[in-house]
């Protein structure tokens, strides 16, 4: 038996960071592993930009309301269910992806999660754990499960190694360019043939 | 993070087996593991019946298209995927679930599946692996999620034993009295809550 693991910022939705750095005016929320490769640096910066700016977690459920799946995304996830079991796992957190799964019809997210108090003040975040994304797909292993896995930058390579067959989705060229071995497809309709091609149907 | 683990027959679906034993006229199908306790002996003998009977998938699936989740489950489905994920653990086969899943909007299902020629006949099985269930929580437990089971007979024993907190979904009092540790919940509301109260919502 099969399940397919995606990957959801940049696969699925758009990325959240960078939608509320806009919607909320806050330039430098807008930083990602790019410009700080370490995560927990990259996280500590962020925590230290909510307080400062006094942004609470009721300030971005509003902008991640606004937000809507990418284009066609919601077809997608519907068709791919139909075919194969799907568990979803990014490194977002629970508190911000609520509102885009309901869209997408909840399909199961494993994801890390924030540490808010009873105010709304975010005041940490916890790991599911680390190289979570690898890891889920050796746990999938061990249930004798085949994995099919999609992402779209470097912090999904680890579980595309991982996976029994992988693709990179709408992946930048210059990342793509560095793992040749994964195909590199950039629409649904795409990922859906790869998917299928995997599990013979 | 917490994860939810169902069993499938019995606490979303009706006994797929039975019904369609009933459905097909073929009284012997009604066998389940209380009348021939070993699985890989019941499944040889319902292989026998099927072929005695030159039954093919394509009468099961008849049969299956025209039963429906129980009363409630799809919303109880619904009302659960917005609250926490969830993974449905279950030994019925991918081709028999097919069309009761997609009545309860294709959550996330690992089962095991069913060897079928080109012609629809039915030549064995294959199980996900022995003792899958059980292996499933363990794997979860190993992606750092807490597990919340609930099943409704034996073969779930191992799977409610190995989660943080389980409980008993409409199991038979001879069953349920076996195994006092785990609450006995009889309609969706109650296993609802009790959810809520694992997850803290």
């Amino acid at each position: 038996m099969q399940v397919v693991c995606l990957d959801l910022e940049g696969v699925l939705i758009p990325e959240i960071w960078i939608n509320v750095a806009e919607r909320l005016g806050v330039a430098d929320l807008r930083l990602t592993t790019r410009d700080i490769a370490d995560y927990d640096e990259l996280m500590q910066t962020r925590l230290r930009i909510l307080a400062r700016e006094g942004i609470k977690i009721g300030d971005i459920s509003d902008t991640i309301r606004h937000m809507t799946p990418l284009s066609g995304a919601c077809t997608f996830v519907d068709e791919l269910q139909k075919l194969v079991p799907l568990v979803i796992l990014s490194d977002t957190f629970v508190q911000f992806a609520g509102p885009l799964m309901r869209q997408l019809g909840n399909p199961t997210l494993f994801c890390n999660e924030l540490v808010i108090d009873e105010a709304g003040s975010i005041h940490g975040y916890r790991l599911r754990q680390q190289d979570g994304k690898r890891r889920a797909v050796a746990a999938f292993h061990s249930m004798n499960l085949e994995v099919i896995a999609a992402g779209d930058s470097y912090n999904d390579v680890s579980m595309l190694n991982e996976a029994n067959s992988a693709a990179f989705f709408r992946a930048p060229k210059d990342i793509a360019a560095q793992f040749p071995q994964f195909p590199r497809l950039e629409n649904y309709e795409q990922l859906l043939d790869f998917i299928r091609e995997q599990i013979g149907r």
